[in-house]
């Protein structure tokens, strides 16, 4: 009877300090596990693929500045070298954020482009932009050393795992989680910061594996008419909503919402057919759009992603698929890349 | 070399007028097929599952009402009614949206509730709350007719098959993509118009099918304190980003928006910690929270649901699955579930 119910070690650790409790928790949560990263696993964006987009203020003053970062190679590099010619030319000054589409995208670009409803005249493209094309919604797996072979091997490991697993050959980068199954694409992983899908092996028709950056919230893709038209990166949109997979591979994105995100987020939805705002009045300006590495030193942004091929990322995802920090009873046991945000942020001085 | 290149058929299709192509397309896109579905494969929502929330108008006196419906039997019963006798007590009157996260959720309640930095105090509950209990996340698949068996055959067929499905069996009203593959749960499907997701036969344990509400962009779910805390119904929240799906089956889900979305996600996003407005003063004032079955007739909102056990459903999760409509080029070839909302709309006099 008087045997205690509870041992006098785990008593000891009941009566520890909040505080102590608290810095070392058996389950660190995603956040934490991504504050306690070794710097060494950080990896500076350049700013070269860093820009700077200001909106027009709010009504009380308060600045609204959106940082985007733009994809690296080898992806979208015809869009992104023509939104930095947009930038350094200017031309993207005085356009208007033209659409708000709940659950969908926030739009801008040229209102008076391809618009029967509008008095004003488009805007003169400028020199120098870089014709685009359908083709280069994807790339070849081996653009990014992902070849059959690895990918079949890397998926088989997957598979099988309790949890996830880093490649061996870190020039693929690729990251899978157990149960990180995918409705879009045979397989989806991280590659050099980026959500990425892949067909994998070849398809019926015998071609080879391709790979493409994904919908996920937050990434900036490329209005553009209907096919074999590819857009030239003058009307831009950020997904704003549950992920739009089912756009993969028929638009080219460019790129993600680093900062600001919310600038467009919280806009008054439109109320025109697609979201776009019946009422020219509603349309935010944008009052410029600079390329980072172009701003003097001291008003340019320093921002840094978490290496998804670092041991920090493999923990964070698996705790992203695998809640047990305390508030959570039922680890899902699995994830959509999407729900797997890659951690950016920036580098204070 | 006078032979014409295209047939006359095909030269009369293409010079047939617009607005006679428009009517009858190839492959009408997702909202035409929910346009054209028959009256009677709608389902009107009963009013005693609709709640109208009347927020403060906006600073320009623009009105702003959010109406939810509520889950039925055999899903969330306890919170359910709770939130009825909240509503019905006048207990959510006056209360405030707290916290706006962005991609994560909007928050409203007692803000003098729990809360360590208030001054106020908080408010008495209501007489006649039912106790909840975590168990209750999760329904035993019996309850919906899902039995093992028919959960794997239903299953086998739809990886067997080319397109969506509907079961045979219309007590259990499954339908289920080719290539609906979800990462949180071995099957996921629509039943009585909700996304719901299951563990379909028996775990590791012998435990048997048990099937839960999934958290879809959209969704209201039940603030709570850590476990075995369940919540009353009193702090309730809606998802606004990606879906949250890791919070399956660890909170309650106790319905969706259906009408008003925009005037939750449009708001300022909170800068304290998850997103909890710092100021008071940005706090949104909810001026009442009405059952609609309780509101005179006139004032009473009537809503329908596409019923998910139909044909047009299952034509439009296909179409949602695989774009074929003029702008896309790839089809997807799946879809995650919640990329296919159940089509919901108000009932015109």
């Amino acid at each position: 009877m008087t045997k205690p119910l509870i041992s006098l070690a785990a008593l000891l650790a009941l009566s520890a300090p909040a505080a102590a409790q608290e810095e070392a928790p058996e389950y660190p949560s995603p956040n934490q596990i991504v504050a306690e990263a070794p710097l060494e696993q950080w990896v500076e964006i350049p700013p070269e693929d860093l820009v700077v987009m200001r909106l027009a203020p709010e009504a009380d003053g308060t600045e609204r500045k959106v940082i985007i970062q733009l994809m690296p190679a080898p992806f979208s590099q015809s869009w992104v070298q023509n939104i930095r010619t947009f930038a350094r030319s200017g031309w993207f000054d005085d356009i208007t954020v033209n659409r708000v589409q709940d659950n969908y995208v926030v739009q801008w670009g040229d209102a008076n482009y391809d618009n029967p409803e509008s008095t004003g005249e488009p805007k003169q493209l400028p020199e120098g932009l870089i014709p685009t094309k359908e083709d280069d919604y994807t790339v070849s797996g081996d653009a990014i050393g992902l070849s059959t072979l690895m990918a079949d091997s890397v998926r088989d490991l997957a598979l099988e795992a309790d949890s996830f697993i880093a490649s061996d050959d870190h020039t693929a980068a690729v990251i899978i989680a157990n149960g990180l199954v995918d409705p879009y694409a045979q397989l989806s992983l991280f590659h050099a910061g980026w959500p990425l899908a892949s067909n994998m092996g070849s398809d019926a028709e015998g071609e080879p594996a391709h790979v493409w950056p994904i919908h996920c919230y937050g990434m900036v893709g490329v209005g553009r008419n209907l096919s074999p038209d590819a857009g030239t990166g003058a009307e831009l949109y950020t997904v704003s909503g549950h992920a739009p997979r089912h756009l993969d591979r028929n638009i080219a994105l460019v790129g993600r919402i680093v900062e600001g995100m919310e600038h467009l987020t919280s806009l008054p939805r439109g109320k025109g057919q697609l979201g776009f705002y019946e009422d020219p009045a509603k349309r935010v300006p944008i009052l410029t759009v600079r390329v980072a590495s172009d701003l003097p030193e001291g008003e340019r942004p320093a921002f840094e992603y978490l290496s998804t091929d670092g041991e920090a990322f493999a923990r964070y995802a698996d705790a992203r698929a695998n809640r047990r920090d305390p508030f959570f009873n039922v680890p899902a046991g699995g994830a959509d890349i999407c729900n797997i945000p890659v951690p950016v942020r920036r580098i204070l001085d």
